[in-house]
């Protein structure tokens, strides 16, 4: 069995998400053990919800599923890497490719990647 | 300014750390406002220790510093990612380029990157 540091953060182990085509780093989500487990038997990406304090597939009201093609863990195995394939147009539920669509400029936030679909058709 | 959400997580928020030329992921660490400001200020990586309860200059003990090339921040103001130009050979204490060198496989995980350098010369 595959051990990880749960308890250190409070119960939720943050899980990086990357594009398994390009590397882009699409969004950080979080686990619990019962996320991890159910994303390690459907392969599908599974985290908790800290606000809804729920399981969450990614894509169950988008369409835009994420199919893991790899796992890595960190060395204080306490974090995760997930390698997947997106579907759909992007992660972000702002209708960005990317969550990480802003960069620091400066003092300020300037949006730097195109909007890709709309967010309010997307998720009705 | 800069507002990011230092309260959601207790005080810290992650930062992912992208090699900025390869797109490797090398770790995540954690940065409390006067990390997120002095990484700010020398464009150098600068996070806050969790174990040890202290600010943290990536590279003052290996020599391995890590030079900003850009900040990206999510839609949730809660999350960073680091474009950085890692020096030295790799970003883990372990030795290793990224502390994610191992992978899940079946049950277990296997280590599928090789070790860069050895950490008890360059962490004495």
């Amino acid at each position: 069995m595959i051990q990880l540091d749960f308890e250190k953060s409070g119960g939720l182990i943050p899980a990086i998400v990357q594009d398994a085509g390009t590397g882009r780093i699409l969004m950080l989500a979080y686990m619990n053990p019962a996320a991890f487990e159910k994303t390690l038997q459907t392969k599908k990406a599974t985290y908790y919800s800290r606000s809804r304090n729920a399981l969450w597939t990614k894509g169950e009201t988008s369409g835009h599923v994420q199919h893991v093609r790899e796992i890595r863990v960190d060395c204080d195995q306490d974090t995760l890497v997930l390698q997947v394939e997106q579907t759909g147009k992007g992660a972000c539920h702002k209708g960005y490719e990317s969550c990480f669509y802003r960069a620091v400029q400066g003092e300020d936030l300037k949006i730097v990647d195109p909007q890709v679909f709309d967010p309010e058709k997307v998720y009705k």
